[in-house]
């Protein structure tokens, strides 16, 4: 009944996997820029833009990085072809000018209530922050996102300003060759739904 | 370069709009059902599925919406053919028996630590809430996410027990037969990455 097809389905849902071990093909800026180009069009609350994605390539980077993980997740992220940090940029509103010329009163507003813009950049960062783990199944790749690590070490790491603040990390590649483990069960529509 | 086709990138991204206005075509409990089936495959942290959805049909249980909600918000969600309020089980491990019968360790942690339970519900049900916007344009309709709503009111009317929280709104329909407005802009890639 989905308008969407069965192979686009499996491709972003239904067969795809969380990934621990990847393969050693390589994953280029290029490929997390056309990931961008395609889900910098889902939606966020009025259009604000917050998401934000620090690609973590170097060697010395990762080694930054991995100092504010959870020990089970260093050295599958020190592996992965490439990690992704998507952040949230708590001045987005900066950035409105590049999206709209006519926001500049909004803008202005945000400027003087850095909670609610905190709260914004939060929340739609972290509706990005899905929509990247679709993009990088759409891409052909798989992720393997991880909410494992210490928020205030790795943006004190990488984000010295206070301006980015991290939401999760990404390990991004092709998936290794192997039996993907058995697939964790999920919740019926009946446990989850209410109808008032 | 993606390995989505670009039908269903259009389906679910470049084409797919935000929607105000709906066609009077209904939207059943089995279409948002469908959804569910599909979206429930989307990773959540550890596999928490904390994500909820409260199915808003009745006049009487719109009504009782609109009140929490901004002025700007109510018209077009009286008028909308369905309202779902995405929401996170902050008591969400009390269903993992269902997923899983080998997590009563990680489920009595949980149960002593509600900031940890209340944090991993808020983010993980975030990524559920984007999760359902995309899962509405799979299934050929148009979703319309509002934030502007008083979370404590939405909660206290359909939540009293405390232990489901809102995080979206979101009107769901057959967008109306109208020319969308003109697409807001959207940020590049080189506007919101940096490589390390």
């Amino acid at each position: 009944m989905l308008a969407l097809d069965d192979k686009a389905q499996d491709l972003l849902f239904r067969e795809a996997h969380t990934a621990v071990n990847f393969s050693d093909d390589p994953v280029s800026d290029e490929q997390i820029a056309e990931i961008w180009e395609l889900i910098r069009w889902a939606p966020t609350s009025g259009n604000a833009s917050p998401g934000r994605l620090l690609i973590v390539r170097s060697p010395q980077a990762r080694e930054r990085l991995v100092a504010h993980m959870g020990e089970s997740n260093r050295a599958k992220t020190l592996a992965a072809p490439l990690t992704v940090v998507v952040a949230a940029d708590t001045r987005f509103h900066e950035l409105w000018p590049k999206i709209s010329p006519s926001r500049a009163e909004g803008a202005a507003r945000l400027e003087d209530d850095p909670d609610a813009r905190e709260r914004l950049a939060m929340l739609s960062g972290t509706l990005v922050t899905a929509y990247f783990l679709i993009g990088v199944r759409a891409a052909g790749l798989a992720a393997g996102p991880m909410g494992g690590f210490n928020r205030a070490g790795v943006d004190g790491e990488f984000f010295p300003d206070g301006r980015w603040r991290s939401i999760l990390v990404v390990n991004v590649g092709v998936a290794a060759d192997e039996s993907p483990p058995e697939r964790q069960g999920r919740l019926e529509f009946a446990d989850v739904a209410r109808v008032v």
